[in-house]
């Protein structure tokens, strides 16, 4: 609880404007793009390193429950502070502190969009490669926290891969940086990895040493349909097992592809069962050959028609069909729930058969969308939490859907995390010894459990 | 100390054909490839996870230090028994569990040797990316405890970057597994990443699921040699400043040249002052278009001779030529120092400049041998340990070299690892709230600190 004399001591550390604690300012904070919710008590906006250790310190002297939050976008509850308590948002400390292009490196403060980071590299021609669905509202310091991924990280890797060197708050307020500016750097433990994923549990990420990468010579972009959605799987595990490593290769199925298509009227083939969208970068004699082998891998697994984004325009308007499935789909009923299991890519098409199985025989619309490269699918399902009888069928499904991917040798997650919605699948994938030493870190690290509790660990 | 006693307690677990205790079979165990020594009191070699585990609870309850060891190739002293106990050497546990390609991974024990690995992964033409200078010896189990890195980590990146899952004993003798055979996993904390680079001090592991890749349609290999030194490191940096990312990108000093040409006597131009050994690996077309802009920078930046490798000889003499160049430095003296400081790619020049004008002022030899294209150097210097004299100005010359590196907000080690060699240097590149908090971690995962104790943590 936060008593009128802790707030004041809080307010000691930061501005009134930047603390609210007024029940209808504390609604926003309560959810993400998951289905739960739980209040916070209050909502502290620090804009330094010192305000977010002074913050800690003093949460850490009352066992006061912390919850990191960037824009609120995850989809697994990781910023639902489901034990109450400080939620800490950090949409105001998202100053871009260095970009050094020529090391490849950027240095930014958690509270920077995704695409601001982006933007700011532009001009040098570089990139930072993850690219979640959120990434034009999503911050770097959730990216971090739950390790985020996107279509692009079929060639170029997770958040992880990205990150050069960290400095994290821990519970006690402490301060630690580790890592540094080099791209090679096996100084010690490597601490980012045991940060980045952890979902808040662990510390708080407050400046972020990320690697950046040049931006390809050429991109070029293709859209594929096929009447049969096992020939779409098949078409990718053939593609990724040839050798080919396209820089995304996305699937939807007839009902994602439909729901876009009654939205967007982007002219997209109703009767296809299965989507291909495949891209490729790099060099442009090495694009085009590229395209070549793939084009005859989708002419041998029957696709009907091959559309190539001619120019940028072109290419938008693909992205665009599949960048938007998220959000249409939300709009078929009140609610959505889109799930991220992981399998090995050869299990793709087995994935998707039950998938499909498993929804007919609870009689619910699932709409398919994959990172299929990478053998990372999202099911989604739109229902009605209020409708009790359905929202225990959606259950019903997800318990199936973990299960098969469990059965396949795939596993629960492969970019949204475990937040609040699956913590309880972990030993499904995870042996209870695991489990244990998770939470003996976590015990270590926070013995007083007040970051993000009520959580995976 | 192991007494008679528990000896017997060992012998129960293992066959005493894999127990070594007397002293002229222990020496081989004392040391690696860096300078310093330390006889264990016994050395075991276990074939089974099951065996490990037994081991490890018996040492855990008598509280004996345990240094696991792989081929003993680390240039670090990590695999040293500072503390004596026992060696745990994994050269039994070598097996190649499962290949599978088409999901990209691949299973094997630790004593596996990297070389091996490649070649069991050749005929699927798919391959392990790290590739440290010791691979025809060095162990997978060894090479994740280090986080080893090599000439194509440039563009591949190192070990870590290519684990899915291990299987670890800890100190207790637990045995937990982790990750998965998922390209994508979030499903918990990275704790690969907490064991990867850790030097045996938080566990051992007993099995690896290893991302593998498949093999480049082509290959091209340069070598280009300069009057000037200052050139050769500005070519590197402009290079990787100007977007092309080569496979591998190293730079040899004249004194290593002239090592090499001594010993192989392959023809190459002992009046370059630098060489540079470029690799590029894609689609044919794509590697002919890197090496053409990889020509006009060198070109531009004075190169005197540049030779292509035209077949797949001429590449493995270039190659021989880089390969050999510590083992043939190695015989100029009876000891050598190979260190691997590492700084910000555009700080090449000057640390080859402060490494040079160190080692002039010290009078002694120092050959330079770099991943040039990471910023990650190998300033080797042979010398003579029994002459105290000369041995003291090693150790300052070193020392200066550390603090030049971290002067240039560079690191200790860019793939080496710390082990014995450079524990005391940690705080000039490491706050000791660091230090205390990978202290706090080692403490939480090994109470009784039986693992690889007199180490950097």
């Amino acid at each position: 609880m936060i008593s009128p004399d802790l707030t004041n001591q809080f307010l000691a550390i930061v501005d009134p404007a930047r603390w609210l604690d007024k029940k209808e300012q504390l609604f926003c904070y309560a959810y993400d793009a998951f289905v739960e919710e739980s209040m916070p008590e209050a909502v502290v906006f620090p804009e330094t390193t010192e305000e977010v250790s002074q913050i800690l310190a003093l949460a850490s002297a009352h066992q006061l429950p912390v919850t990191a939050r960037g824009a609120g976008t995850s989809v697994c509850g990781a910023p639902i502070p489901a034990r109450h308590g400080l939620v800490i948002c950090f949409s105001q400390m998202d100053r871009i502190i260095e970009i050094n292009t020529k090391d490849r490196y950027i240095i930014v403060e958690p509270g920077v969009v995704n695409a601001d980071l982006q933007a700011a590299l532009a001009p040098d021609r570089f990139f930072f490669p993850p690219d979640p669905g959120s990434m034009n509202m999503s911050t770097i310091g959730g990216n971090i926290a739950q390790n985020a991924g996107g279509p692009r990280c079929l060639k170029y890797g997770v958040t992880l891969d990205y990150i050069l060197g960290l400095e994290v708050a821990l519970a006690s307020g402490k301060v630690i940086t580790f890592g540094s500016k080099n791209i090679k750097d096996v100084t010690g433990y490597k601490l980012a990895a045991l940060f980045c994923g952890s979902e808040g549990t662990l510390g708080l990420v407050t400046k972020a040493i990320l690697k950046v990468v040049p931006v390809p010579e050429t991109v070029k972009t293709i859209m594929a349909t096929f009447k049969d959605l096992d020939d779409t799987a098949t078409a990718v595990t053939d593609i990724i097992g040839s050798g080919i490593l396209p820089a995304a290769m996305e699937l939807m199925d007839q009902l994602t592809l439909n729901a876009i298509e009654d939205k967007a009227g982007l002219g997209l083939d109703r009767e296809a069962a299965g989507t291909l969208l495949i891209e490729v970068d790099g060099m442009a004699e090495a694009c085009d050959k590229q395209i070549r082998l793939i084009l005859e891998k989708l002419h041998a697994h029957h696709a009907v028609h091959i559309q190539e984004a001619g120019t940028a325009s072109d290419r938008e308007r693909l992205w665009t069909a599949r960048r938007s499935a998220y959000g249409v789909f939300a709009k078929l009923a009140p609610d959505i729930i889109s799930e991220d299991v992981t399998v090995p890519v050869s299990r793709v098409p087995e994935m998707v058969r039950r998938i499909i199985q498993i929804a007919d025989r609870h009689k619910l619309r699932v709409g398919i969308l994959a990172h299929a490269g990478d053998g990372n699918m999202h099911p989604m399902i739109p229902a009605d939490k209020s409708n009790a009888e359905e929202w225990e069928r959606v259950m019903a499904v997800f318990d199936e859907i973990f299960r098969a991917a469990a059965d396949l040798e795939g596993t629960l997650s492969g970019e949204h995390g475990i937040g609040l919605a699956k913590a309880k699948y972990l030993p499904l994938v995870m042996d209870p010894g695991t489990i244990d030493f998770m939470k003996t870190i976590k015990q270590a690290v926070d013995p007083d459990g007040i970051l993000n509790p009520g959580k995976f660990v």
